[in-house]
């Protein structure tokens, strides 16, 4: 597993049930609002401030989903909405950034996420993921969906990497 | 069990308490939105996408739960609000459908439920419901209510039935 | 304590902690949304339909209280918004209504709530209110604040007394 | 401990995950918003009307936050938003209050919070703070953030100084 850790250059999410506890408030309109958690956003700008890449792909289509990590330093271009086979995203999430499959972990929880956790360098879920995903994955977090399970992961392989550093200069240029 | 699940075609979900926690925020219009689970929704969309039968009685009365079904992959037609006499609603469905009430299993928490949980196929409930939902149920989930009991319950119905996979072009095509 | 739950005729409530679990989602105009249970409002319904008295005193100051609870079968004259001496309020619901404090179980789980709870018939509160409150309370309810404190509650009074029934037609002609 | 509780004249909190339980719902325009707690909210108006300084540090912008601490007590100049480098604005807070940093009890949850727990009086953090504030915190609460985690020390140094108190013909005025 820490061979495995060692070569991660970049990390894939899904949304829903990974950077959200899975649940989805409805308003009338039929739009969909979720919960992030503040934890899991200061990983995922401590990734960006090292240079990792990251990526986000979701069935959710709402921009409440692109507000928000683009607020945690994800380029907008690498948030895929409205994924029905995420094979295909993850696929030109990869040729676009010239990264191998093997230099991503990505973070799934449910059955579209398995053939990209698959495909992986390292496929990751919360411990809250149902049976089929907890069942194949490589990493299981202490920490359920969106109470800080994606926090674990980015900084257990940054802390590996020996680059789980806040520097302050830089986190006010850049956030 | 197992004899009576393998009859299941269909499945009839109250809402409050089973597809959500039991939570309603309020506004100042006297209006309410609840939290749905995603995973809940990804097992409604397995069963729409199976040929099962999926319908919603519920009291509530907020057009958002018409909303958030739709999304899922239910009928607006088989989409039950202000419900009363639940009863009612479901004779109808199953009428409309021509369902025999032992080919549907019912899910509900509270008393409004309990008719309709002794007359259909399977009376299921979360591990929250209320006790006399409790006592009489068929069924009764190890996750709670808005955290993963109609997953737990349609997928194992699915499973025992052999129709529990998903096929990504039927997805694709379908949501 | 069965003889003092014998004579209750009345609940009254406080809101934060108590019908919610103390959570205020704050707005940009300084406006605070809560989440009510599902659960509380069928025994709301319930008491109201037996013909039981029902108040609610509380420091908030939303119209999306006043909302919540109209729907619940409270009256509107009976919802005490903005309190800051809940015996003031308490004593004008009991005149109004010529109720000995007796006659009215009051539920409570923060400082301003003692003086009520400590005049009435039987002072309640959920088992995660304040130390203070624990220490006094005539009744602990196993259950939380908004997680079915106040069914637990009112269904228990309701049984002793008899009256802890739904009619389906009463409960289509009310609500 | 003692010791340095009993110098404590004012009390500075970072939010999400100390006010909070670290959730943040997203909107369509990049908005956050947050679910405080009630009986936190108390709390900070038992030390407002004690003469304890309250200050708000938070690297969040939304003006719900500022909102929800007016109402609680806090004056508008002493809620800072936007923050990335907390010591910046705890030293123009101590500044502008006179206060020497030992009188201060600050709680934090996470990285950026350290340096300020390292040179305040009293360096408190809720028990579900990340391992970095957990290993360096003079205070850890039983409780989590958002859930009640502020009520419990706040209430810990008042009642040490004999100061915990509700005076309801107080509370009148002020709230």
């Amino acid at each position: 597993m820490e061979e495995k850790l060692r070569k991660i250059k970049a990390f894939a999410f899904d949304v829903d049930g990974v950077l959200t506890d899975g649940g989805l408030l409805a308003d009338l309109n039929g739009e969909f609002y979720r919960v992030f958690d503040a934890k899991d956003g200061m990983a995922l700008r401590m990734a960006s401030m090292q240079g990792y890449g990251l990526c986000i792909i979701t069935g959710g289509r709402s921009q409440s989903i692109t507000r928000r990590f683009i607020a945690s330093g994800i380029k907008e271009e690498d948030i895929y909405l409205g994924s029905r086979d995420k094979m295909e995203q993850f696929t030109d999430y990869c040729t676009r950034h010239s990264l191998a499959p093997e230099e991503v972990m990505y973070f799934g929880d449910d059955l579209p996420d398995i053939p990209v956790m698959a495909a992986c360098g390292c496929g990751a879920c919360p411990c809250d993921a149902v049976d089929e995903v907890l069942a194949m994955a490589d990493l299981i977090t202490n920490k359920p969906g969106g109470k800080g399970c994606v926090r674990e992961a980015v900084s257990s392989v940054m802390k590996l990497q020996g680059k789980w550093n806040l520097n302050t200069e830089d986190y006010k240029k850049k956030f």
